[in-house]
């Protein structure tokens, strides 16, 4: 047998100890191990490494990925699904072990399709994948969060001062909400719930009131406001985004300008992306990876790993890739209660 | 309304995050709040003290608890329960949240059975509970013994040696596997599988054979030989347990005399317990906490919060408290495989 | 004798470690201690707390200061001076240690002329003080700006991108030589020698062309451009700074607009400020705390405690407070020399 | 020029850092760096490897040593000053780096002495060298002390119990002495000042007596009695040391008896001397790796790079190497003052 493996979209915590995984358990099983570099655009160009465990042996705490990432979709290339089969044929693949976010595990849902054997590996630091409980990346991305908002919460309280922290975040709240409640941060916005800027301001108001300057707002990038039509003044677009400098930033200006209050910004931005993955995720990565390599030698092909409570179980590449998954109301609920 | 907290074992990273996302989500119900001291210990004196969110306002991410624990068992005490309850009566409570492993939420049930109102919260850093999927604690020390051996693994190479590091765990072998397992550790012992020093010294002999001078073994306080009485010169009791000095000090003797490879032992014990806790258990925690309030505010007494999958559901005390969950099949594989 | 303590000027890490320090030895002498709020501002108000060791006992590692701080500067405020020197009396106060960075022990200074008895204790994160070979808070900030530097380099590598990296350091770019060379990264730019884009865009190609495409330069959010007059198409001020967004904003732009190779910008900002001090910085405030009191003791006032090789001596506040210092040139030229 | 680079005795954070500054600097010049494993074990077997920026590029950051270490020492081995200066004629060595404590360099200025062309760096978490005001290794291993002692904290004041903490040091204190300082120790007890168990348990009894239980006491593993022999039960040696487990062992025995206070021991060990170096550590092993090279080139053999106050300069290998320094008395007060 002779398998590959590729990462793609952006990098995260974990992937480099799949990698190491899937490579110890073929290698168990006697089988070759390929690497694509940079993903599907390494595919397109057959850009491949043999990898040994030797090479990979050290690397489950080490963050990024040796196979380097690409956002290239082959979708978007002139006969890019067929030159990827083409190159698999040339290759003498068994079967392609893809790790990626939906944007990777869509390709291979599709390529799957025409006949490629395939097997998904979901990551994304976002969480918000519907098919699994949790993907890795996410721990590793929101311990940093809280500790830097930890550090932020120090010069907060020497000076009385709010902090709006902006952490990623496009469509679900995940790394913010998850953030907010480690953190004790005193509110939390997500794009699951659209805001009013004049709560916020109320909120922070009534908090100055009480004697209590120092204030933590977390924010994910993609929250927006609910009244922005009235709101905007031009700074917004049609969904209540800001034009121009994040959502944290409008969000501080409108704070400071109604309170008067001395108001600072943080975007953690890539400074919580990266670095070496926390336990639980180099333990999922690395179950993720053996799993991976059974879920070939059963040829359950048109699978991708998932997290379901205790257990890792297959589920349909096709079905799964694509949902996304919002907070639940659970969580929601904690972060409102969490308010103070 | 007014409720009561304790904590009764041995203090893990989380405690205090429970008791502060307690006395936040009473307070939104306007109840009273009342942390009883020492655990058992301090009902039995009736030690208690006003709790209000100001005061816990700022414990989300401090390690410990401030109100203080104890491994009092009032079964043991003569009249221990029914003084409880009396003082319970005395100081008016509606309601008790006990935070616990399974003696701790055995006495609760207990006394839920002699009609106190009482809601439990699991707690042990072990993770060995069977009615939750995780307990929170066993994420940060899990955490804390990685970046231990992590440490550790750059003197190892350095100087070719070989460490035994040993971790908590009695009975069920969960920070060993999950730290063995994140750390790249060459290999895992567990309670749930006694093992033969002889095939420990063989394994180690061959990666000295291979040129891999540098080994780690992660080892569970409670871990046992299989053939005790065969390898038995006193130094082990009935129970394949060394008398003296603790199994990792036995196992790398042992390694070192056969091998004459020079071999350290590293005891991780309390320092992996204790600190702040990791974001998964500050999460985790806080929900807990909210949750054994909301069971309380619909009289569910005589249940316990627990994570099963990403939702808190209650279950039953009685059945509940004293299972203990043995790592399950596919992690004990997972060691296997990554030993190396 | 009663003594009071202030702090002035921006938060820093090792704040709480002095006013612990300064607490228990005046216990030791039998002495009072207040703790003045908010700074110079909380001195114009007499805005004080009495100072147990009690209180302060664990905040060795404690981040911010629980005096809070403020930058308020007498000299602006009409009878400034007399005023602080009314309320010293009226405090009954024998001497005043005051903790700050060159604006803070400049106001010291001239209280002292007039009369006040005074001891003065350096810090700022910049390290930019010519009276002292280290202040408190620098380590803590260069150890979270390397920890967030390796973060970044993860993600660099995994899609061989650039990141410019913003550091706090207005004149002396005493952090990001630190955080460079600590952190490896391939360029570091100062505001001691005011750089061409020309050159670094240069230094970014040559480096592609040999096949490394990720790149981390390090900048102080003061590096200015050596010939902006050329430059400038607006977006300078005279002085070569960037009129909007900061020098890393700017520089990264014309990064990717030369090379058209993927470039990010991290600003890290406040978040490397607080959080728990270093053990470097734990130990340096207590020293300095102590010694302090010791200078009020001798009577020593007008002075304040500094670092010079492995020992604390004081030196005149009124030669020293306003000295700055810049990088030395062995460290210019190690930062150059790392260039890669 | 060839010159070679090896490193002595056991390993500590920064070595690696040392070998990276010293390859880049002697690139610049065009050199060829050769890696001598093992220390002066792989010297008399010619055990080298040739070294280039591309291998030592990303270890800044990296703890331990590639060029592995022991603590063989050519003195002991016949004709071993003899084979090592035949080896270096044979691989054609111009100079060699010689990175150790003092017995690495003891060896390294007899070799000097017997014409070899040697330059040291000094190197010893133990920071005992009178030689330079600070050595690599130590910084980085008090952080990892100090971060084990606040979570140990977390679980005294949880169960008010006492804690004896073990670290490194046979005869100067400066890790205890940093660590205990930096993590608010109640009792630091070093090698400089023999201690009596009487005063110690008197002081534990004094604080239960105020009610505080916790107690955390930091002791290095050389710390002796003072009054053995009368203590003595055959337990202490002639030297006041423990026959058996350690002086944390003995003393917490000799606590728990006394005072019946449930007393724990923590051994930190080989946890605090691995792992990433702190930022501290990576500069200073940095501009000691450039200015060896530059001590090189400028034909300054027979020395060794050395830290006084903020400059980097030669001292005389012979005069330098083997003398010891305890800790001076300005931090032995500053342990007294801050027992509490």
């Amino acid at each position: 047998m002779k398998i590959a493996i590729l990462n793609g979209g952006g990098d995260c915590a974990g992937l480099n100890a799949v990698t190491r995984a899937v490579v110890l358990r073929a290698e168990n099983y006697g089988w070759e191990v390929l690497g694509i570099r940079y993903g599907w655009d390494g595919f397109l160009r057959s850009d491949v490494i043999g990898l040994s465990f030797e090479q990979v042996e050290n690397l489950v705490g080490v963050g990024g990925t040796i196979l380097k990432s690409s956002r290239t979709n082959p979708a978007k290339r002139p006969d890019g699904f067929n030159t990827i089969i083409e190159n698999s044929k040339k290759l003498e693949l068994d079967a392609v072990i893809c790790v990626g976010g939906d944007d990777t595990l869509g390709v291979a849902a599709e390529l799957y399709k025409r006949g490629l054997k395939v097997v998904g590996v979901p990551k994304t630091m976002d969480n918000d994948l519907s098919s699994t409980d949790y993907t890795f990346g996410f721990d590793s991305a929101v311990n940093e969060a809280v500790h830097a908002i930890d550090n932020l919460r120090t010069t907060a309280e020497s000076h009385d001062r709010v902090f709006v922290v902006e952490v990623m975040g496009r469509e679900a709240g995940w790394v913010a909400a998850y953030a907010g409640i480690a953190s004790g941060a005193t509110l939390t916005i997500v794009p699951e719930e659209p805001f009013e800027v004049e709560k916020v301001v109320s909120f922070v108001k009534e908090r100055i009131g009480r004697g209590h300057g120092a204030t933590i707002i977390v924010i994910s990038e993609g929250a927006t406001l609910s009244n922005a039509r009235i709101d905007n003044d031009g700074k917004l677009d049609e969904f209540g985004h800001p034009r121009l400098g994040g959502i944290a930033q409008y969000l501080a200006e409108q704070i400071e300008r109604a309170t008067k209050h001395d108001t600072r910004v943080a975007v953690l931005g890539h400074v919580i992306r990266g670095g070496s993955p926390s336990a639980f995720d180099r333990v999922l990565s690395t179950r993720f990876g053996i799993a991976a390599v059974e879920l070939v030698r059963e040829g359950k092909f048109g699978t991708m790993t998932s997290l379901r409570g205790t257990k890792i179980v297959p589920v349909s590449l096709e079905e799964s890739a694509s949902k996304q998954r919002l907070l639940d109301p659970e969580i929601l609920l904690t972060m409102k209660i969490l308010s103070h």
